[in-house]
This record gives C-alpha cells, structure tokens and sequence, in this order.
C-alpha cells in the first residue's frame, strides 16, 4: 500500500473529551473516524487489525470444534418474547417497528436466535456437545460511550452459545473456553490480562468469569488479593469484617452537628473517624412507589449490584432532598418517621459500638449508637463495595481495588433460555430434559483498543505482529534518488508478492515527517532506504516496539524481514 | 465435522410458498433457518460458502487497490441529510429514535459514510484514485423478500467506493471494477451472467451496469437481441417503431362495446387484434392531486421506470375505477372530461391509423381514431416496455425479453455526492473541484443462492470447490467395521491436519440414508469406505457435479482428493 494513497486521516485535532490512549491514537493515526457518539467507520488501517484479531478468534473457537454461523441483527419481538428479555431490556435495545408495523429490535446478544437455530435439529444426547458462534455487528445504545473504541455503540462481536446434557460437560467446556480465551489474549499481544468471576447481569444463569484488562482507565472495578488468587469484579466481591468491638456501650446522646451533612464534615465536627459512622443512603425502585434506605459504615460506598440482587429489583439512586419525609444529612435509624421505606444494615455494622448516627431531626446527630441495645436484632447483609485494605474472603490478608476494561465474557446461562424456549433433549434414558447452556462473547474493538492501550509509546502505536494492518513500513528517503527507489521498491514488490502486507511510503516529504508517521501508525518492522546506508550496500532494519536496529545487507533485507517476522508472531 | 454434531436442520418440510430452487434447497439442507419474514439464521454451512465468496471477492477488491474498511450500519440523520437522501428513499429505510431521541437510520448502502471517511484525507490530485470497500451486514425493509437468499430484507453485502479527479480515470476504474466482477463469477462458479446497462435508481449518476444472473425465476426483466451485443434491463430498454400506416383515414365511427371493457374482450367483440387498439393506463403522482393518464398501443405495458423519469416525480397505479371523472374501460383522448390530469401518448402510437379507442362514454368505442386528424399535433414518448420480438435499438434485429437475478452493479456517481457533501480536491493547476465517485455493489448471499441455481440437480446440492463449506465427504459404510472405521478417520485425520474441510459420516443408519444427505448438502467430493471395496483396499470417490467415480487404492486416496480439488477450483 502506498502510504500518500492510504485513506487514513492522520490528525492532531483529537476530541477535547479522549483521555485513553487508545482513543487518541487511533484518531490521530487514522484507524477510524467518527461518525457520531459511539460510531465510528473503521479505516482499513482499523479494519485490517480487527480481521487480523477475528482470524485469531475464529482459529481458536474452531480449534474447540466451534461451528461459524450468522444470526441476524435485526431480529422479531416474539423470539425475544420466548425468553422474557424484550420486556427486561431497558432503552440500551433499540427497537422500531417495521413497515408491516411489526415490532423489531437490533441484538444486543443471540441466546435466544441460538436456541431458535438448535432447538429443532437436536433431539438426542448422542447431538450434543455442540457450539455455534458467530463474528458479527452489534448495536448497544450505551447511555455513554467513552474511551475510543472501549465502550462504543455499535461494535463487531464474537459471541458462541454452546449446549450440553449434564453440568459436568457443561463445566468442562467451559474451562475450555476458559483456556481457549487466555490463549487469545496471549496471541494478540496482551498481557495485563485476569479472569475474575462475574454478576451474571442479563443474561442469567450461574457461574461466569469476565476477562479483565488491568488498566488504570477502565470503567470495571476489580477486588485483587495481594497474597492469594482471590480476584472478583466488585459487583460480586464479598465483604468480609473480622472487628468485634468489646469496648462499653456509652449512653445515647443527641449533639448539635449544626450544617455538617456528609461523614467528613460530621467527622471533622466532631472528630471522629469515619469508621465510627453510619452512613445512610436512599435508593428507589424504578417503576415502584416508596424507598429503600441502606445503613452502611462512614467509610463504605454501597455496591447497588448487591443491593439490587438482594431486592430483586431494579434499584436506582433516590434524591431524598425534595422528599420531605426524609431529613437529608441527618438521617438515622433512629425515630425514623419515613412511610413506605424498606431498611437494610450493611454486615460493616456488625458488632460495632458507639456510632455516631443521624438523628433525623435538622443539626442533629446521635452519638454512641449500639444497633443491638438501642434498635434490638436486626439482619445484616452484605451491601457494601469493597476497599483497598478490606480483608480477603478466601487467605484473610489484604486486598486491593484496580481497574479493568472487560474484553470478554463467559457464562454458565443453565436452562434459562432452553427451559423457556422449550427446547428439550432426550436422554440415554429416553427422558425429555432441557440442555444446559453456555454462552461466551469477545468484543473485537475492545480488544484493539486494549492493544493498542498495552502496546504504545509517546511517539504512537508499537503493533504486535499478530495484529498488525501490515507488518512492514518501507521508508524511502530521498525518493528522486535513483538507487533508493530501485531497491525499496524491488524490496517492497518482493514482500507483496510473498503476501507480506507492506506500506510504502512513497511521498516527497522529509525524513522528519516519514519517521514521525511511521512510529504514529506503529507497523510493527520499519525499513529505511537512504543514500547514505546505500553506500554500503546496507538498508535499516528497526523493531517498532523494542527500538532494536540491524544494519542489514540489501541482499539481505527480504530474509531478515521474515525472520524479524516470525521470531515476533 | 462430525455430521452427528452438524447443526443444521435437514428438513423434507418446506414453506409452500418456497419456489426457487436454492429456496428450497438452502433449506432443505440446512444452510438456513427462516427467522422472520425476509430474515434468516446462516448455519455453519450457510455461513462458511458465504465466507469463501467473501475471500474470493475481497482478493479481487484487494488485487484492484481496494482498501478495506468498515461502515457503521447505524448512522445519524444528519449524514443523510447531507445528500438529501434520508427524505428521498422510502419505507425501505429503516428510520428509528436512539435513546437521546436523535433519528438514526440503518443503511442500505454507504455513499455519504465513504464521502465522509475520505472528505477530509484527501486534498491533492495525487492522491487519487482511491478505492474504499467494506463487507458488512445491510438491512432493507423490503414489501416483498422471495425466493430464498435471492430477496431478504438482511444481507451481506460488498460495498465498495471509488473517487477520481476525472471522468476517463472513473471510466478506467469502472471497467477495471467490471472485468473483477465478472472474475469473480467464474471464481464462485457462476457462468449464466451478463451485465446489462441499467437505471441508476436512488443512486443517481450517470453510468451503470447490472450483473444479471439469467433464471426464470428472476424479478428482473432483460432485454437481449438475439442478433448483435445489445443488452439492457427492461427499465432502460428503449423502444424502437418502424411501423408507419400509409392507409387512409376512415370515417371516426362511434361503436357500442357493450360490457367489453379490456383490450382483450374489446378485440374479440369488434374482430381487431390489440395492436390496432390503444390502450389508457392511469397513474396517480405519489403525495399531489390529480392523475396521469398514459396511452399506448393495446400489446404493450407501461414502463414506470421511464415515466417516473419523464414526470420526474413518483409514480403509483392509480385505481381509477372509484375517480367519476373517469369512464374505466372506455377511456380515450377524444372528449375526456378529467380535471387535473396530464396525458402522454407512447411512441408506439405515432403513425398508427385507424384505431380502437375508448369513447369516455359507457359501453362505447371510437373506431377510425387517427391522432393527427382528431387531435392534431402530440409529442409521443417512449413510455413502454419492450415485448418478445421488439425491434433492436442497435441492428434492428428481434429483441428478447429474458428474467434474470441482479448478483452485482456498478455505477458511475459522477459529483452528485462529492458536491452536495462539499467535497473538494485541488487539481494540479491549483483549482478546487468535486471528484467524481464510482460505486460497486454485489450482495454474498444472493450471489450464494444463484450459485446454486446453477449448481444442484434433482437430488440437492452440487458445490462447486471454491464456494463448498467443506470440499470432502467421507462416508464409512458400516461404522462397527474395524477396518473401515480405521481406513476412514485416518484419511479424515489426514485431511484435517491439512487443512482441507472435511465432513465426517459418523451415524450409525444405513447406506441409502448417508448417500441421500451427502448428496442433499451437495460437498463436491464424496469418498465411500465400505468393507467391500476395503477387500481391495480401493476406496471410491465421487465428484458430486459430474458423477464421476474414481476407485482408489487406499494409499492414494488423499493424493487423489487433493488433485481433484485443484482440477475442479
């Protein structure tokens, strides 16, 4: 490829609101471009990668006897009806009615399309285990698309459903995919790369790992031991409290906080920790009259996945201020005068002593609280997100809270989608039982952006081999120079015709310019023809990522790129 | 592939109205499963032929300097609004509100997404030519899909987009994209496939060529001279007269018709043929007042294409028989009393005398209707559709209309987007100009649905190698035989390990069963391991297409299976 004939916008202007990496440099390198929040066209610079990283998956998903096929993304109500999810999807789905009027969504997700394409073909045990996948757009209208090609709207998916008789070749398969996905990652040159298990979200069912990509800007939160291998999404991380307070219970005792709200002004107010607070917060549940009102430690945020899997219900955060029953900034468990509220105690509060509390009544906080003597016995659940510091569930030592960017998911779905689809297989036995399902997505951007985020420096991206849009970036310099011209271009013609994807700079500018654009769009072997390193015959070799320079003979050249090739694939 | 773990649902039940044979064969064999109306579920047989057509057409792309990139199939309204389009196409468009309430459309095709992605890169002549194309999934809210994968509403298809600084270098590239696809035909198998000019439809532009599929069961209508190179779609096929009446004027003669009211019914009461009739077709303008009223001579229909061009505006049939202004089934030019209305007279009337013509009174007709004496002067225009036997535009010769299936176009844009989007290049004299656009489509799985048009017989599928999802199938015989089962999954094994899709007969049922399903989903080598010919340590392959049968000695089996694909790719 030509490099002035490269339809590939290099550019400073980079949106005010790019902050990740990946972001920045795939505008400024031109592998995409925007085309509205959260659409992007693809460059073939982008587009190139992203086939390179699909034939990795598709290799991989073959490998474990995977059958490629193509469900549609438009798909009919009633088939989403069977399962339940056109209603319990909220305005992420898009849906519209066709011109017969018939209502229409775009497919976030293809369990219930798989059980439609399986469930008639499949009538013995002897049938399964079978997996389906497909690599295919998606359209998710996310509330708040961010971070380049991190959280988009519209995005290429792998996505695989596989079906089983029994839990065992369930469980079996799905450590499969297990490896099959770490063995991705591996191939497309990330690194930073965890399993950790999962709330099961949407999708249902009961056991599921998200594959998290440790980077300081990803929206995930996970808990990670720092002695043991206990590693968990915060939305399912347990928390574990191993303080009993022994000290004497003091009398109760009403004090003027006067405008001290939060826990940090009511600690500075009074000086205290915020460990001896009860922090309270209000949620409401979307679609439903009344309140739920959480108690939690001062130093404790509550984990609504938590809270919402304990309801049942679709919690959102309440704004208490315009609820006049509510004292906002004071509120307690005490004299508590609230209709309608549910009040659930963080496990935080367990065994704890001598609170300072809400007094529900304006300026007015209650200090040395004891739940057990003032409030008698009331349940705890664990409601709390975990911190930095918390204790670990399974070694007892220290955890830490980082940040991942989810690049693929498995999940155990059970018989969620088959029971309620009625799909049904006939045992050994002859009894009629619904497969157990498993379901297993890759996002294909996603995991370029996290490439690109692993796999970059100041001056822009360092591609792995495996992913790279070409592997080869030739760089003539002084193109009116009769001898270079022959030789980068005999070099280049050679590397075509041996299927060696290469860009060719073939524009009049200086040396400065075609350097800075080579690092920027980042092929992974850069090659420099000048008049100087002609005089011996030689041509440069240099590694995009490493920085490693060979001075190599230009009868040599094509050999060197090949092995440079093969030792970084 | 295991065939016991094939998912694919071979099926003898097949939708009533299914009457094409890929129809009925795609599913029958379980290369798809219906979804919704116009919608389907490619299996893994679907799927894999859909992806080999895809590579063989992505080489040829590549081979002509195409770029590969990839489109947004969700894009603001803002983008088509630019070219005028999102309010110029209709209800094919699916049109819906995202959750910020912006309208957002799902494209059918992508010439403001190329615009918009080039736009900004270029500025200098040289670097054009460019080409852009991408293989992405479209939707298009068909009224009607027929006849299997020929008309869907969801399909894949290549969109590919060419700019250039003049009109000779669009037309270089233009035949350069016609020679690919007509490469790319031969490559899929296809051979019953012209290119014919056509209508540049919503496109707009000046220059286009249909690849037409030649198949009864086509929608399109064809016009072929059965002399000389002529060759054009019925929408754009002129029409040519060189019938001039020489008899003399007779006297205009009122004739009662009684209840005869169509061409064929007034023939037979008053002894004429149609051709000494003229026929009155109404049409209503799409969103106006008033009607249309069209002559022409009693054989021929009324082309809405050319009309539509001639009105400029859109045009309906117009059910006249509820408008009192109109006498239906006695409608003619003489003493018409119709408000609002604009007549046309067809070419197919100039020099004709003596006519049948409908007297605007009930059961009456004119006889001895002569244009020139009755109405004086009229501009006639060509408004009509060719028939069988038509004259040839170029030698004069007899015309054919055939049926064909569009597998491809081509169009030549010209400005029409570059200008209305504001695209400018810099010629090398410095001035500012819009390039000219071409643009090249072609739909996978239409073109997968007329491959096997082409390639199928009573008993199902015939694949031709390059588009078969696997090349081989082996078929033990007895699966209890020891030697069999060894002779057979050794050369299974060996055809995995290089690579060569293979499917595998591992059933336990009889040989009558596994021979009807191999040749239902139609792999084009089929090799039988059965115990008697294992006697002779022969194993038998077969060529799906041609029933050829090779008895091979078990040594050589793989090396033969290896030159009959090379022979038959």
């Amino acid at each position: 490829m030509k490099l002035s004939k490269l339809v590939a916008d290099r550019t400073k202007e980079i949106p005010s609101d790019a902050k990740m990496k990946n972001h920045i440099l795939l505008l400024r390198a031109g592998y995409m471009k925007q085309i509205a929040n959260g659409i992007y066209t693809l460059t073939s610079l982008g587009q190139k990668a992203c086939l390179n990283i699909e034939n990795i998956i598709r290799k991989e998903m073959n490998f474990y006897d995977g059958q490629e096929v193509k469900f549609p993304v438009v798909m009919p109500k009633e088939l989403w009806d069977m399962s339940g999810r056109y209603s319990s999807i909220g305005s992420e789905m898009v849906r519209f009615n066709d011109r017969q009027n018939r209502p229409m969504l775009l497919g976030m997700t293809h369990e219930e399309a798989a059980v439609h394409l399986v469930k008639n073909w499949v009538n013995s045990y002897n049938q399964l285990p079978c997996m389906i996948y497909q690599i295919q757009t998606k359209f998710r209208d996310e509330a708040r698309s961010r971070g380049g090609l991190v959280r988009v709207r519209e995005f290429t998916m792998k996505d695989a459903y596989s079906f089983h008789m029994t839990q065992e070749d369930l469980d079996e398969y799905y450590f499969k995919m297990h490896k099959a996905y770490e063995d991705i990652y591996k191939k497309i040159g990330l690194k930073n790369v965890i399993s950790v298990k999962s709330d099961n979200g949407m999708f249902g069912g009961n056991m599921s790992h998200e594959f998290m990509y440790l980077n300081a800007d990803g929206e995930d939160e996970l808990v990670l031991c720092s002695n043991c291998d206990y590693k968990a999404n915060q939305e399912v991380a347990e928390c574990i409290y191993n303080i009993k307070d022994t000290c004497e219970m003091l009398e109760l005792e009403d004090v003027y906080t006067g405008q001290a709200k939060d826990i940090a002004q009511v600690c500075e107010y009074l000086n205290v920790k915020p460990t001896e607070c009860v922090k309270a917060v209000v949620f409401a549940i979307k679609g439903e009259q009344g309140s739920i009102l959480c108690f939690t430690r001062g130093d404790k945020e509550i984990n609504e996945t938590k809270l919402r899997k304990l309801c049942g219900k679709e919690v959102v955060p309440y704004d208490a201020s315009n609820d006049k029953e509510y004292c906002v900034g004071n509120i307690g468990p005490l004299n508590l005068k609230v209709s309608n509220v549910k009040i659930y105690f963080d496990l935080s509060l367990k065994n704890r002593r001598n609170l300072v509390v809400g007094a529900n009544k304006p300026e007015y906080h209650l200090k040395n609280f004891n739940i057990e003597r003032d409030l008698g016995e009331v349940e705890y659940y664990d409601l709390s997100k975990v911190k930095d510091g918390d204790v670990c569930p399974i070694c007892g030592k220290k955890l830490k809270v980082s940040n991942g960017v989810e690049i693929g998911n498995i999940f155990q779905l059970g018989t969620k989608y088959t029971h309620s689809m009625g799909m049904f297989v006939k045992t050994k036995e002859g009894k009629d039982i619904n497969p157990m399902m498993g379901c297993y997505g890759i996002g294909i951007g996603r995991n370029l952006a996290c490439v690109i985020e692993e796999n970059s420096d100041e001056k822009g991206i360092c591609m792995p081999v495996s992913v790279a849009p070409y592997k080869v970036h030739i760089v003539p310099l002084r193109n009116d120079d009769k001898n270079v011209n022959k030789i980068s271009t005999t070099l280049y013609n050679k590397l075509l015709k041996n299927e060696i994807e290469t860009i060719y700079d073939d524009r009049d500018c200086g040396a400065g310019v075609k350097f800075a654009d080579a690092d920027l769009i980042g092929m992974p072997i850069r090659v420099v023809v000048s008049p100087r390193s002609l005089e011996q015959n030689m041509v440069e070799i240099k590694l995009r990522k490493s920085g490693e320079v060979f001075m190599v003979h230009t009868n040599k050249a094509y050999k060197k790129i090949i092995d440079l090739i093969k030792e970084n694939s």
